[in-house]
C-alpha cells in the first residue's frame, strides 16, 4: 500500500484522468505478456518528459517502487510492477516529433506504436528495422527497453543497432540525453546503446531519434522440407555464407511440424522433418538470382522439396499457423528464446531432444535460425507439480547446453524476471558485480523495475 | 618520474625485453598522429591478459598514470601518456584466436591489426567492415577505442555495429567477459558497446569477438563534378534516398579541389566547384543497374560531368592524391572530423566559409557524405601566435555551428586530448557528470588513460 501523503503529492502531480488508484483500474496493469500477475498499486500516464521526470523524482524521494510499462507485450516479466508500488503506462506519449527522411530520423515519443513508425516512414521509402511479432501493437519504448529483434534481425540487427540517440530521465530524477541525430558519433561513452535493452532498470527513456532503413523494391520467399535436421541445418550453414544475407530464415523443427499437420493434414509434406521459410530482399531485378543462389544453398541429400513463394502469404503460413495451435495445445507453456552460434545448431537441436526424452516433457522448436535463435517451447501443464518440477530441471539443463555451445540465454525477449535466476550462468561475477554497481548509479535507491534483471 | 619500488614491482611482471624504461627508448611512444609529444616514463609489453591484469592491478595499487596504446595512428591524443607513467603498448598482443566463418565470427587480441584480421577473413568470403585510412596499420584495439569509422561506414556502419564481445580489463583490475558470440543478444547490460568508443579510459580490451560481413562480389564507381556545392549537396541527398545504400559517397570541396589542381594541372576540370566519389557493391550482375541509379540521382543542373570508373585506383586518385598534398602544405594543419546531418551539409558549408573568411584562416573539406561526416582542415601555420589564435576563435565557432545543425562534434577520430575543451558543448552537464560516476566506477583511482575525454 502507497502512503496516502504519496499518492496526494502524486495526484498533484497529474490530472486525475491519467492516475489509477483503485486496485479494480490498476488491475488491467497487472500482467504482461509472461501471464504473471502483480497488480501496482497506482499507475501514472504522464504526456510529457517534464511529467515523467516529476513523478520520477517523487518516487525516488519517498523510495516509491516505480515500473516503467510500454503496452505489456513482453514475454520475461519486465514490466511487472513485481513490488508493486506505480507503473508508469507511457502509452499515452504518443507523439511523432519528426519525420526527417532527408536524414533517414524519426523522432518519437515511446508510447509510439512500432507499426506507427513504419507506417510514418514508409511514404518517404524507408522502414525502421526492429519487427518483434507484436510490431502492430508494441510501443518504441518497450522495443527499445528490450532490444527487441524479429525474423529480420539476421539481415538488419536488432534495435540496438537502429537508434541515434535518446533523452531519459534517470532513476535518481536526472534528465540525461545520450547519443547524436548522426549516423556517426563518437563523443563521449555511448549510453544510448547501455539503456537499449536495460529493461527499464537505469532511466525511463522520453525520447528516441530512430535511424531508417531504405525499404527494399522487393522481396520473394523460398520454403524448403528436410527429412532430417541434421540436412537442414547444413543449408542453413550454406545460406549463410552466401554473399548476400536472406533478410529472413526461419525453421520449424519435426515437433513443430507435427503440430500443424496434426490440425491441418495435407498442408506439410508427411515426411518433413524440418523446414525452412528463407526471405530475400533487394532491388527488383535482382530477386531471380537471389533466389536461385538461396535454393542451389537449399539443395542437400536431405532436401525434399524446396520452391520458391514470391507471396508472403504463402510463405509464412506455416509460421503463422503454429502461434495460435501452441497457445491452444499448452496455454501455459515456457517460451524461451535462447541463442546458440549457427553452426551449433544441429547439436543443439540434438541436446534438446535428448532432454525431451530424459525428462518426458515434450518440447517445440522454431525461430530465427540465421541468428541461431530459437524459441524453445516447453509443452507443460502448469497444474501439475511433479511436470513443473521436470520441466524445470529440463530448462536448466538446456540453459546449461546453450552456454557450453557458446550461446546466450535470450535473443530477444530479455532477462525480466523470468530467467534472472539463471543469469549468473552466463554472466560471470565480477561482470554482473559491475552490471548492478552501474545499476546503482543511475538508480541509487533501487526504484526503477526493482528486482529485475539481477538474480 | 616513477617511485624505485614501482618500476621494481614492474619489472618482476615482465621480461626485461618487454618492459622499457630508459627515456630515450621510451621516447618512441611519446606521440601519435596528433603531433603532440608527452614521454612515458615506462613502456610495458603485456602478451597475456594475465599480464595485462597484473600491471593494471600494480598500476591501480601505486595510482601510477596508464595510457593503453594500439599502433598509435589516432589523431585526438587518445594514446598519449599525457602525465607520464606507463604507456601499455597492446603491440605484442598478436594472436588470432580463431577464424570462425560458419558463424561470421573472429576472435583476436587487441593488438592484431585491422588488416590481419581482413587478410584471415578474407580467404572465406568475409570482411570485417571498419576501415579507417589507418587499416594497413592501425590496432583493432584503437579500432574498438574509437569506434573507428571509415569510407563504408554508410553503408555498413562503425565499429560498434560489429563486436559481439570483449574480454578486459577495468582500472579497478578486475576481468570483465562482455557480450556474446552470437549475433543476438540481450543478458544484462551493453557493456561492449560501452567500452568500444571509451578510449581507454574505462578498462583495457585484452580480446575481441568480431562479426564480420560477407564480402561483395564486386564493387564499381562514379565520379561526379558540380558546378556549385549546393548542387552537389542536393546529389548526395538525392543519392542517401536510393532503395540502396551507396558502399562509399566521398566529397571534396573547392579547396581540396584546388589543392589538387595546383599540383596535377589536368587531372581535375577547371570549373568543378565541388565533387563526389561514389561506390557501390554488391552482386556483380546488380552493379550496372545500382551505378545507372546513382548516375541518375547525381543529375541535377549543376552536375558538369559524372561518370562510371569501374577500377577503384581511378575512383580515388583524387581523393588519395589529396592527404600527401594537405600534408606538404600544412603540415600541422588543424583537422577535424565533426558531423552534421546530411541535409544540413548545403548551411554547413557556407557557414565554414564565411568563417573562413571571417578570421582568414583558409580550410580545406572532404569526408565521408553520405554520413555527413567531413574532414575540416584548417590550414594554419603554428608558428605564428596570432594565426594560432585566429584559428582557435574560428574553430570554436565551427563546434559551435555543428552543434547549432544538431551535429556531432567527432564522427570517428574521438575525443582524446583533442577535444576535451568542447565536449560540454554537445553534452550536457547532467549526462557529463554520469558520465564522469562510470569512469569512476571502472576506474576509481583514475589511472586508465587520466586526463582524456573529459573537459
Amino acid at each position: 500500500m502507497l502512503p496516502v501523503n504519496f499518492i496526494t503529492q502524486l495526484g498533484a502531480l497529474l490530472p486525475s484522468e491519467r492516475l489509477l488508484t483503485d486496485p479494480v483500474d490498476c488491475y488491467a496493469y497487472a500482467y504482461d505478456n509472461s501471464r504473471k500477475i502483480f497488480p501496482p498499486d497506482a499507475v501514472a500516464f504522464p504526456i510529457t518528459p517534464l511529467e515523467v521526470q516529476a513523478i520520477v523524482a517523487l518516487c525516488n524521494d519517498c523510495e516509491i517502487p516505480l515500473t516503467p510499462r510500454g503496452r505489456g507485450t513482453g514475454t520475461s516479466g519486465g514490466s511487472l510492477p513485481e513490488q508493486g508500488g506505480v507503473a508508469l503506462s507511457l502509452e499515452r506519449m504518443l507523439r511523432v516529433i519528426s519525420v526527417d527522411p532527408a536524414n533517414r530520423v524519426i523522432v518519437a515519443e515511446p508510447g509510439v506504436l512500432n507499426q506507427t513508425v513504419q507506417d510514418a516512414a514508409e511514404p518517404y521509402g524507408f522502414f525502421w528495422p526492429p519487427d518483434p511479432s507484436s510490431a502492430a501493437y508494441s510501443s518504441i519504448g518497450g522495443n527499445l527497453a528490450t532490444s527487441a529483434g524479429g525474423p529480420h534481425a539476421v539481415k538488419y540487427g536488432t534495435t540496438r543497432d537502429h537508434v541515434l540517440g535518446l533523452k531519459a530521465v534517470t532513476g535518481g530524477g536526472e534528465v540525461i540525453k545520450t547519443g547524436c541525430y548522426t549516423t556517426k558519433g563518437v563523443v563521449g561513452y555511448d549510453l544510448t546503446r547501455l539503456l537499449v535493452g536495460s529493461e527499464g532498470t537505469l532511466a525511463v527513456i522520453t525520447e528516441a531519434t530512430l535511424k531508417l532503413t531504405p525499404l527494399p523494391q522487393s522481396r520473394s520467399g523460398i520454403t524448403a522440407h528436410y527429412r532430417d535436421a541434421g540436412s537442414c541445418a547444413s543449408a542453413i550453414l550454406r545460406i549463410m555464407a552466401l554473399p548476400e544475407t536472406p533478410s529472413a530464415l526461419e525453421f520449424l523443427d519435426e515437433g513443430s511440424l507435427d503440430l500443424i499437420r496434426g490440425r491441418f493434414p495435407g498442408m506439410l509434406p508427411d515426411d518433413t522433418c524440418a523446414m525452412l521459410m528463407i526471405e530475400v530482399d533487394g532491388l527488383s531485378r535482382y530477386i531471380p538470382e537471389a533466389c536461385a543462389s538461396v535454393l542451389d544453398a537449399c539443395r542437400n541429400v536431405g532436401l525434399i522439396h524446396a520452391e520458391e513463394v514470391a507471396d508472403a502469404a504463402t510463405l509464412w503460413l506455416a509460421r503463422k499457423t503454429l502461434s495460435p495451435l501452441l497457445r491452444e495445445i499448452a496455454p501455459r507453456k515456457i517460451n524461451e528464446d535462447v541463442v546458440v552460434p549457427v553452426s551449433a545448431l544441429p547439436q543443439f537441436l540434438d541436446g534438446l531432444a535428448q532432454l525431451s526424452s530424459k525428462y518426458g516433457i515434450a518440447n517445440v522448436n522454431f525461430g530465427h535460425a540465421g541468428n541461431g535463435n530459437i524459441h524453445v517451447n516447453l509443452l507443460v501443464n502448469p497444474d501439475s507439480g511433479d511436470e513443473m518440477d521436470r520441466a524445470e530441471n529440463c530448462l536448466n539443463e538446456i540453459f546449461d547446453l546453450v552456454i557450453r555451445l557458446n550461446g546466450t540465454l535470450s535473443g530477444e525477449h530479455g532477462v525480466g524476471s523470468e530467467k534472472r535466476a539463471y543469469i549468473s550462468k552466463e554472466i560471470d561475477a565480477p561482470t554482473l558485480a559491475l552490471m548492478k554497481e552501474i545499476k546503482r548509479l543511475f538508480d541509487p535507491r533501487n526504484i526503477l523495475n526493482p528486482g529485475k534483471l539481477f538474480p
